[in-house]
């Protein structure tokens, strides 16, 4: 058996409140920071460092998905990197301070996994959103996940873009995803949906401890998801404005194989506007209130099975040999 | 048989976007505003006036509930006959324009009845929201919806509010209620719903044609909802943030009869809540989003069955009485 060594994983990041008025990330976080407040408070020693974040908390206050600009859009190369001007909107500025404390992007210094906690007025069960399909980290502990838990349904959904232009707030760790958890509207929150998000959180924070222990990973599958287009709710010419819904038989039934010429849209005065596309795909985000204003009313994937190496984490002299060759790359 | 005879209903208000982020009314009377200049296109005469509103085009704009204070709160008599300050709240001066033009409120150039449309993320089908349990037109109009649609369940809701109180668009007209229908997460439209909502519009507008060409409805009983109180989530003492959700055998389980002692919260570690009520009641409103500000996490009702008479309009002789009648009220 061939067994991948990877890094160890001192440093995970667990934020809430990217999107303020996402509530399940926000009543968690808040909930863990509580609870680490008590473990200090008897000064129990914990090898793994969890930072919890509440990454906006204007719009928390609010309870808006933003103040200015979505948060989740601010973490390019480009824009953590840019000339920043005086009246930069408040995203902009915390995003910078977000990439100081778990950053710097695709840097040595960044925390080693950000879990970044969403949610979805979809009906998408618990989802991963990685920019990787050949991230062994993110995709073994989704495994585990999918193993541990089995009354909520799991995908794992892969956003084809590269390191520098990835968004969100995920892509500043060294690994990272978005859990993203529906369906829950906006601005609620619903037992059953943070309960998933805790256990969700709960296993993956196991699994990292078990990783750095030096447990062996066994290979397997995973089904992957790669998002290949967004499609548009049909609009009026001039006002702009939607001019139908989801059809009754798409609404909820994310990650159901949409066929060519099924119904899609049903408009406001009652006709079915049906799938043009050539080829059949998985839709998902289907009817995101977020997303409106984005010009998307759901997005489509292909789907196909990964498979991923067994692994485990470096040793100690590994992780040696690897930070001096690290560092005789920085003197190149 | 007793027949009430009473006036003739010739103008009839349909209003949506009251709370701008409640799609399923601002889609509909869009729809309905675009088949009327259809209607009018075509120089069609109908007898019966119906005039379609759109309540609050600013927060609608913004996809919001309200843009500085609610809407739907600004009805009152004080609130719209109190001095209006320079800097008054763009809801403050939108209710006297909506009160104008479909009031003013308790005078006989009010239009007759006001159908005011909303939706709520809480699973209560479609229900009627009155401030009377006597109002035999609106309970005439609800009977008829209940026997022309049988997919969706539906209440009638009563709060006990006097008139001088009642603060909601609807009691500006001399007859008038909310139509609610759920759930939908607040800035979305889900096709369902908005057919639910448009087919109630429809059977409503049919109603009263048929009420005014002077069909005799006969009595009957229709359960009657009535509000007895809010009540709040449990909140930390210092912040005021929630610590728990509801339950999650309370969670959509809308107008199910709630026991003393069940369990009614589960707190963000875990716990159970029950409720400490000495009464069994029917919840309604739960866990509805717009809500949490106002502190309310559920409404709790009694039910009860209410006789309503046969009806039908008024002969023209009864009306000219009756409007000599009031003109002579109003010389004394």
């Amino acid at each position: 058996m061939i067994v991948v060594c990877l890094p160890r994983l001192p440093r995970v990041a667990v934020c809430g409140g990217t999107h303020g008025n996402e509530l399940s990330g926000v009543y968690l976080v808040r909930e863990l920071l509580k609870a680490e407040k008590k473990v200090m408070e008897k000064e129990e020693e914990e090898p793994l460092s969890v930072l919890m974040v509440l990454s906006n908390p204007r719009a928390m206050q609010q309870c808006r998905r933003y103040v200015d600009t979505d948060l989740n859009r601010c973490f390019t190369h480009a824009k953590l990197n840019g000339p920043i001007p005086d009246d930069a909107p408040y995203e902009i500025i915390r995003s910078r301070e977000l990439n100081a404390t778990l950053g710097p992007k695709g840097n040595p210094e960044a925390v080693d996994l950000v879990c970044d906690l969403h949610n979805t007025t979809a009906n998408m069960g618990l989802c991963f959103i990685a920019y990787s399909d050949c991230d062994w980290i993110c995709m073994h502990i989704f495994r585990h996940l999918q193993a541990s838990t089995n009354n909520v349904p799991m995908r794992y959904i892969h956003f084809d873009v590269s390191n520098k232009e990835s968004y969100s707030l995920d892509s500043v760790g060294k690994h990272g995803f978005a859990m993203e958890i529906g369906p829950q509207p906006h601005g609620v929150v619903r037992s059953n949906i943070y309960t998933a998000m805790k256990v969700g959180v709960q296993h993956m924070l196991d699994w990292v401890r078990i990783f750095n222990s030096g447990t062996i990973f066994e290979g397997g599958c995973v089904d992957v998801f790669t998002m290949i287009k967004h499609i548009d709710y049909p609009r009026d010419s001039e006002t702009r404005n939607i001019t139908a819904a989801i059809h009754p038989q798409v609404q909820d039934r994310d990650f159901c194989l949409l066929h060519p010429e099924d119904p899609l849209f049903q408009t406001f005065s009652g006709e079915t506007l049906r799938y043009k596309g050539n080829e059949p795909l998985y839709p998902f985000f289907i009817n995101e209130c977020a997303y409106y204003e984005k010009g998307i009313a759901l997005s489509l994937a292909r789907k196909r099975r990964v498979m991923i190496p067994a692994i485990r984490v470096q040793t100690e002299q590994q992780q040696q040999a690897n930070k001096q060759e690290f560092a005789s790359e920085e003197e190149e």
